[in-house]
Order: C-alpha cells, then sequence, then structure tokens
C-alpha cells in the first residue's frame, strides 16, 4: 500500500484537504484511468519547471516577461499593485482594468516577520525610476489591516515621485445587505460617498 | 499562463473540487518550492503504473497478490466482501477482524445499469469453489438499498455453496443520538436487540 499511502500524505498537505478527503480523492484517483493521473503528474511536473516569477513583474508565468508585461497592448503608464499572483485573476476578470500588475508577493506584517525587504518592492522602484512612463499606481492590496499598511507605506515611498497613488475604493459589496455589513465597513462606504 | 491554467483545469476535475478551490490550491502549490511539486508529480507517477487491482480479490494495490491475500497470518475460512477498496481501510481500523477480503469495485444498480456481470463476482465463487477452506462470507456492503440488494444477491448466490454468509449488523451508531436516528435505522435497532 505504500504509493497508495504516499499519495494520501501527499495531498493531505494541500491546505483545505484533511485526511479523510486525501483518502477520498485517493480512492477517486485510483479508480480513473492510469492515463488520467499520468495527466494530472505531467501538469505539475510542467508547472514545477517551467513557472517562475516574471523579472519584471513578479507574476508568476511560464514565461519571462510574462503575458502583461510582454503585452504591448496593456498601458504601461499604470501599474496595479497586488499582494498575490492570483489577485490579478480576481481584476482580470472585470474586464476594467488594461494597465500593467505588479506582484509583492505578501503583504508587510511585522509581527509575522515580513518587512519591506521581503516584498518584492525594490523592483517595482526600478519599474517607476528614471524615463519611467508610470504616471499612476493602483494599490489594490487586500482590504486588511496588513493590507491598509502595506499600502500606506508604498504611498509614502511612492508618493515623493511625483507618481498618482491609488487605492481601490472601499464600501458595501455590490448584492450585500447594509443590515448585515459590519460597522467599518458602513463607515467606509459613508466617507466615500458620492454625488447621485 | 497555459500550464497554470491546464493545473487549475486538472484540479477541478477531481470530486468536490470547484473552480475557485482548484484555483486556490494551484496558487498554493506555485508558492511552494518545486521540489514539492514534484514529488506529488512522482507520487501519482507511481500510483498510475504500480497500482492494479489485486487478481485474488479486487483489492488495489501495487502487488498482486495483494498484501492481505499474501499474508499467511490472514485466516483464510473468512472472506468480507465489500464495494470499494477503500472500504477495506474502515474495517482495518477497527482492528477487530483478521480474515480476507473481497472487493466487489460497486453495488448492483439495475437503474445505473451496473449487473452481476460489471462486479467482481466470479472471481469471489471461484475462491469458494472445489477445495475451498472458506467457511464464512461477510457481506460489508453499505446500508443503502443498493447495498441491500447486493447483499441479498450474494447470499442466494453463496448460500447453496454451504457457506455461512452473515452481514453486518444495523442499528444506532455509537455515539449517536436516538432523537436524531431515522426511523429505519430504529426499527432495525429494535430488530436486531439483544438481552443485556
Amino acid at each position: 500500500m505504500a504509493v497508495i499511502d504516499d499519495l494520501t500524505g501527499e495531498l493531505s498537505r494541500l491546505p483545505g484537504i484533511g485526511r479523510k478527503t486525501a483518502l477520498r480523492l485517493t480512492y477517486y484517483l485510483l479508480k480513473r484511468p492510469p492515463e488520467e493521473i499520468q495527466r494530472l503528474a505531467r501538469v505539475l511536473e510542467a508547472v514545477a519547471e517551467q513557472v517562475r516569477p516574471c523579472s519584471e513583474c513578479g507574476n508568476l508565468s511560464e514565461h519571462d516577461p510574462c503575458a502583461f508585461c510582454a503585452n504591448p497592448r496593456r498601458d504601461p503608464s499604470a501599474i496595479c499593485v497586488v499582494e498575490e499572483a492570483a489577485d490579478i485573476g480576481a481584476i482580470e476578470r472585470t474586464g476594467q482594468y488594461h494597465g500593467r500588475y505588479h506582484v509583492l508577493g505578501g503583504r508587510l506584517s511585522p509581527l509575522e516577520g515580513i518587512n519591506p525587504e521581503d516584498l518584492n518592492i525594490a523592483a517595482l522602484l526600478r519599474r517607476l525610476g528614471n524615463g519611467s512612463v508610470v504616471r499612476e499606481v493602483i494599490v489594490a492590496t487586500n482590504p486588511s489591516v496588513e493590507g491598509e499598511a502595506t499600502a500606506l507605506y508604498l504611498q509614502k515611498l511612492i508618493g515623493p515621485l511625483g507618481v498618482r497613488v491609488t487605492r481601490l475604493a472601499r464600501g458595501l459589496p455590490v448584492g450585500g445587505d447594509l443590515e448585515y455589513a459590519d460597522g467599518v465597513t458602513i463607515a467606509e462606504a459613508l466617507a466615500g460617498r458620492r454625488e447621485l
């Protein structure tokens, strides 16, 4: 049973997958044709071999520069700064943003020992340096305490360079319910109210 | 992004893993060292290559015969019949059973077009044939309508061979609550009541 146990063990290391789910997945896979298991194995191999951070923006990609940095049709005058590469997908799905990205690889968190030098900030400053065409940096860190602190830190760093620094609006989520919204969100929504 | 999308696609084919979970797992894996992703890929390859049904009992194993069939210390006079290889683990964890196993690979379900010839029944009959030392077949199919029907079918088939056919007791699960037990389970528990 060794390789079966190994598979269950490896699967149960994934986040949100406990021992029971790992067992269920293992026996599901065991019932599939071997080619199907091999396809999953091969795509994992390909990811492990080929995917690296983009040297320009830090996005995870099998190409360097990544598809966003290499695309001449993406507006080079705007950079949207996100915590993780996964956040890019969330913004792309809106179809409303056509600029470039920059992935920090986390957020400032002194409690967890994550300081500015642990994030991909030097590369961001390089992109804003001499001859830069960037006019706006949109900070899209998460609306958490750490995300806020990171946004403020970037604002202090980048503002003096003459680049406009903005951040995503905060307020009530569309489809949400005022009755169940937390006080901080309502306060932000009030503070950011706009003319109808 | 092709291989990243491929990985998300493959992961979202797994049961209970939707597109969002697949994305989360993908980005989790992308943040791990490549060696860790490769370890998962290799164990999947090993499973795809090495794990096959045991020709004796149908259990999934990298050895043929499997560890249970090959173990001379497992009582050869008892065979416990289960629907899936995964069920063996559940019985083994009790530590109360020391006989052999037989995996049907499913249960009878005319509605889904699963008939006796689709299950691993011929091999079971071979094990009970000439010169067999088997004295008891414990039918441990699931306590569902299909599992019951499968148990009754096996009883009719095997009973005439002079082998004792038993099935797991049904009743209140230990730690369960009478108030929340369903009527059928309580009826079975009543019918199967024992002297204190």
